[in-house]
């Protein structure tokens, strides 16, 4: 089994366990659960609601006819796609006093969630007297190339143009468009993204740095491709945090593997283990437990998010069992407390999202995050073995993954080396308690190529709405931090405009 | 009648005017002079015989096989090709001295005749120690996709797969091999080009820094596209060359337009003016000759470089004719000065060269180049009309260009705000007789951005072999700022390799 890239964090909301789905060891291979958000604050899962939701009235709908293939003149490049957009014009300055334009990139979701979730863009609006643009990512939601999803999602002939490069090529096309249309020219643009999307926004502020002035890249793992990143940073950080959290939760799931390899051996092991854990449907092999575990461990552990802290949620569980319980009872009671009373657990049936399904072909095309695991982990071993993802990936697929593709395009190697002389305006925001932080960025690169990150920070929490009750002061203190930086930006960029007179 | 993106000059060294190639009025479309390179130092047109000169030891070739399409995962994306690179090992200090790499980035035309043209590399070779990459440009010479060029070139289909973005991956993807199979990953490279290939030197620094440390991009017309630079910048430099040579020649000249047309609608009109061009076959259009004429002029103020002068040659011939003369026997005694003595003139039968069938494609879908002529130049206004060039383009290749690509995804507009403060490492380089040196870079953008021009300059000039008993001053200056500069960069890179403890 690997980990391989299979970790999704669509907008920092949802998070998706595609482990399985690469598991050829397990039957059920696309029962995965979908994670919702953490923390009671945070959007439930959004399905295209939120645009008839109170805030309509400042947020308006495009569609903006995209080309399918910017990189190639074959008749069929040619063809285009309907590529949603949204606008908030509330606190826009205008074009007149160049007010600036915050564009949220979108990720490996639908928009419809995200104009309510990336508090970032409506809470600071004001002060910059900002345009909101939120521009949807190809292959997602209603921007889906070939008339409809099924046809998209078809094959790798339909899934071919799916992929970073030509979505932030649609970026661009789009945000220039933006700027035409409401003589905006002279408006700096922020772009901000996070996870994936951040990475698209670092990686959009380096290759377009003419239609962005700047990119806040909220938990951007951008160094987690090839061999930059040990392959077992992710689950070490997972581990670290849970035994930071309880040393006697920690050594309880380190413990459990075992056990449950040890349940599983005996007669009518599996049998056991489905009423241990109520799983909703008789298990087939031990790793439909074990992935959905693990699943639960990292979850918790990148959406450690205040006020909830599901670390804390998930070893109240296991360690407030009576004392003398078995290891499983105790992991099993880890489960109730964060998932919450459930007529079953492990493998319900659930319908494959559409970030489950766009965020697969990805990381068997592109998006090759190598997530192993060695040793020094709470977790069994099991190392990413390249050869074996790739053949997995054209089991799936029919075409293999370019493994080496995200460093060729985008770089990665000696970063601080290739880029304290190059490029500027970009913020590497981490919290070190998301496992994904250690593929970030977490030191200064140059004076406008910088990291911030806190210590107790989760995944993409800087970018999340703002929440004055119950907001940490290092949370507050951050967000403060991200937009003074992006003032200066600004005001240089202004200072520059006015000198050469344009 | 329009001019748009029709002039290529392949390495420097051969000038091809493909505006005939659009007009559908000229019966003889492909009838193209094929320009030789002026300068009796200049290598003469090259067809594979460098790699078996005298140089060949130093030389050896490679075969890459690369990805014919970097940005799809289509099944066809996956088909590979031979791309042709040269390495000249001689000068190279080695890998454990991290000793630098020069990477001369191929441009429309086969790589053959690059090796003794481009001078700078072979020049500055011993002063670095470099290691010398010279890279053939995709669809050119023997690196041609589809198994011939007959298949690759059929039609927009096979083409479409041949654009600067995938040209400047395929870079990407040999220097990252080259520098790993020579242990060279510390080894700075700097990317040369000139023209078209000088833009690709420009874009390359910009979108792949990680590869690339700086490029030297010479007579880069990178703001020759949508509106940036005005469409008659090309003609208008051409005619003030031609003025500044020679007030009486200009106004020939000027005047030889009307004459032309006076002549031909006479009775045999175009008979008399056949016989007084001498032309190979009769005129079938006065565009024919006009646009015969143009060339000339076009390629002379282009290339106008010692110790020949091509303008002031041809001056010498429109000029030098006996008092009293008419118009069109001066101006055909310039031609036989520019041309030498011929059995013919005007409309020879020569085959196409690869760069004549290859710009053309580029020219008609990325490559819009919109040089028109409107008035204040010694030619008849010839407007650019894009709506005009998008039908050619599409009646002969079935797709219509992209023209706003280009800025799209390497900028342009407004580069001193947009790139003094991102990237670094360029030098623009540039002579101010050099017509394409109207959509160049001529101001320094920047500490490391910067533009490096001569007021006598013409086309390519600093990057062509170094003739220590002909080349005038500054163009020894030019050479050598543009040295001290690399060598600036580089040792900036050493000190920063060892600050990082690398």
């Amino acid at each position: 089994m690997k980990y391989s890239s299979t970790f999704s964090s669509s907008p920092c909301l949802l998070f998706i366990f595609l482990m399985i789905f690469f598991n050829s060891a397990t039957a059920t291979r696309f029962n995965i659960p979908r994670l919702s958000p953490i923390g009671g604050t945070i959007l439930q899962e959004l399905s295209g609601t939120v645009l008839q939701s109170h805030h309509s009235e400042h947020y308006k709908t495009f569609y903006y006819k995209q080309t399918l293939d910017h990189f190639n003149y074959r008749p069929e490049s040619y063809s285009t796609f309907r590529q949603r957009y949204v606008i908030n014009f509330k606190y826009w300055g205008g074009a007149n006093a160049s007010a600036p334009i915050f564009a949220y990139l979108g990720a490996e979701a639908p928009l419809d969630g995200d104009i309510t979730a990336i508090g970032f863009l409506t809470d600071n609006a004001a002060r910059f007297n900002a345009l909101l643009v939120y521009i949807e990512h190809r292959y997602y939601g209603k921007s889906i190339p070939f008339g409809s999803r099924e046809e998209a999602l078809k094959n790798a002939s339909t899934l071919g143009y799916f992929n970073s490069a030509q979505a932030i090529a649609d970026y661009a096309e789009i945000l220039i468009h933006v700027k035409k249309k409401y003589q905006a020219e002279d408006s700096p643009v922020i772009v901000v993204g996070g996870s994936y999307g951040g990475m698209l926004a670092s990686w959009f502020r380096l290759k377009y740095p003419h239609v962005a002035l700047g990119a806040l890249a909220s938990s951007a793992p951008i160094l987690y491709f090839d061999n930059i990143t040990p392959q077992d940073g992710y689950f070490s950080i997972v581990t670290k945090d849970f035994r930071e959290a309880s040393e006697t939760c920690y050594q309880t799931i380190r413990d459990s593997w075992s056990e449950i390899d040890k349940v599983a051996s005996q007669l009518d092991g599996l049998s056991t283990l489905s009423k241990k854990f109520k799983t909703c449907n008789p298990l087939k092999t031990t790793s439909e437990l074990k992935n959905y575990l693990e699943n639960i461990y990292a979850s918790a552990a990148q959406y450690n998010q205040p006020p909830r802290y599901p670390v804390t949620v998930v070893c109240g569980g296991i360690d407030g069992e009576a004392f003398g319980s078995d290891i499983l009872s105790k992991i099993f009671a880890g489960v109730v407390a964060y998932r919450g009373n459930r007529s079953c657990y492990v493998n319900a049936t659930t319908n494959l999202s559409e970030t489950t399904v766009g965020w697969s072909w990805q990381t068997c095309s592109e998006m090759v995050i190598p997530i192993g695991i060695e040793n020094n982990t709470m977790f069994q071993a099991d190392p990413f073995v390249l050869s074996e993802f790739i053949n997995k990936c054209r089991a799936i697929y029919g075409v293999s993954p370019r493994p080496h593709w995200v460093t060729t395009y985008y770089g990665g190697h000696d970063i601080k080396l290739i880029l304290q002389r190059f490029g500027s305006n970009i913020i590497f925001s981490n919290g070190l308690r998301d496992p994904y932080s250690s593929g970030g960025v977490l030191e200064n690169i140059s004076d406008s190529i910088v990291a911030v990150h806190t210590v107790n920070g989760s995944h993409c929490l800087d970018i999340l709405p703002a929440n004055k009750s119950s907001d940490p002061d290092w949370l507050v203190k951050q967000r403060k931090i991200e937009v003074e930086i992006i003032e200066g930006w600004i005001a240089k960029y202004y200072a520059d405009l006015k000198a050469l007179n344009y």
